[in-house]
């Protein structure tokens, strides 16, 4: 059993991911070896202490020196799922279960809220792993939603499985040109269906026919990623010290309300980071 | 009147100042031009996030380029009062009194509580500014508590005035040579007099008869600062924005408590800074 899990590879989890590593906890980090996507595209930081008038790219490759030669590991899995199992946490990541005494959320802003119908269908038709649950959609007619060019290796894989896969994205270079995949300019209202997903309803009316919906986004909104977590709109409601309302459960960053500053995220880490220290040396002590 | 005034120059303070510069502000800044002695002197910073074990007299030094490439201006003065107006609040920085709408402490962690006697004959033989209040001692016999080298110079100026100095420090190399000044190897246990300070009692019980006390430390004790702010031990009590229980009044950095950390810290002022701004928009829409 690790002794934390950190969902999120911004600012916030590179911070406390650091102390974890000097306190030498048995750690699993879950994120992109690219770490972060909105501090690689800031295009300069002007008030981030100690490093004057840098690049958002420059910074993230600081990030990604450090962590090397601290020597982190990253494990670059989209965590779908935690579900607190009493002396811990159970943690989907990909098409694995990973056991953890705690968890830190620094899972940025996610803030699309899900489209109507995803919260109702998944499992039931919605997935957000292609890699996970591909294969139950062999030969079928699918749609999938996929917000960052980083995913489109998972629409790849999903349309050599799928009959047909109808493609929304929110961005517009895309590079995937394969004959079964149906690129849509609209946007997906919602998803329907009563048991499972039958079909999908986009922005101008149209309606079509899908056995399935994939959803790939950066992260799943906290709700639906950890049921019971309490929000306050898209922002997970913390204590000072970081804590959520369920026991173990920490979160830091962007995920837990503005400002959205870069320092602000290294802060939180970094006060998350030890109240978790603190927890599990509480824990210690009760073994 | 200034729009803010921020009281310290540690990690804290330098992160408010940044954000208040970018948003063109007018405030007034208190503290050291060297910045911070915490930092200057921590020997190996291995978790801040973008400069890989970095040492504190490194990390300090980039502090102050940054702020002299910012053309930030500070005001080397201590913070011995401060005082609500109703519209802001009015601070006493050396002989000078400044006005603004809003204010940061960014104090560090002030570890004395005080000596017993000290809150209660403030003012009354017991000073925390040499400049200020030296004349007053002319020609008679003070005590000197004196926390830390960069105040020798007040100490030096107190004994061209006083007729006899008794010095007390809390660290070992002074460079004090002067005839009237007597060092004592004791620490200050209480000041002592009714209603204006008559004598000091030692740690062996030693009792001295003198007409003033100067104390001279990095930071007043916030509860002596601000009447009326709410603490809890040394720390002074904020919630998630750094609001303290007095409205316009922030706090960021170690006086707000554990972890002291320099991440903490610069996280803490960006969220200072940006709750202040919030505030001040808020102020501008009522006027």
């Amino acid at each position: 059993m690790y002794d934390a899990a950190i969902v999120g590879t911004g600012p916030a989890g590179i911070s406390a991911a650091l102390n974890f590593k000097l306190h030498k906890k048995n750690i699993i980090w879950f994120g992109s070896k690219e770490l972060s996507t909105k501090v690689e595209k800031s295009e300069k930081i002007a008030n981030y202490p100690g490093l004057s008038m840098i690049s958002g790219s420059e910074l993230n490759a600081r990030f990604v020196k450090q962590i090397e030669e601290m020597d982190i590991e990253l494990t670059e899995k989209l965590v779908t799922g935690i579900t607190p199992t009493g002396n811990g946490f159970m943690v989907l990541g990909g098409n694995d279960i990973y056991e953890t005494k705690t968890i830190l959320l620094a899972l940025g802003v996610v803030s699309a809220k899900g489209f109507p119908g995803e919260k109702k269908l998944l499992g039931h038709g919605v997935s957000y792993c292609a890699s996970c649950d591909g294969f139950l959609y062999k030969d079928k007619k699918i749609a999938v939603f996929c917000a960052d060019k980083r995913f489109e290796h998972e629409v790849e894989f999903l349309a050599e499985l799928a009959e047909k896969v109808c493609l929304f994205t929110t961005y517009k270079d895309i590079e995937i040109n394969i004959p079964n995949v149906m690129h849509f300019n609209q946007s997906i209202k919602e998803i329907c269906g009563q048991d499972s997903v039958n079909k999908i309803i986009l922005s101008d009316g149209t309606e079509i026919s899908v056995e399935g919906v994939f959803v790939l986004r950066n992260a799943v909104a906290p709700s639906i990623l950890l049921k019971g977590l309490k929000t306050d709109g898209p922002h997970i409601v913390v204590n000072k010290n970081m804590e959520t309302n369920i026991k173990g459960c920490y979160a830091a960053g962007d995920c837990t309300g503005r400002p959205y500053q870069l320092t602000k995220s290294t802060g939180e880490g970094n006060i998350a980071a030890h109240s978790m220290l603190e927890y599990l040396s509480e824990l210690g002590k009760q073994a």
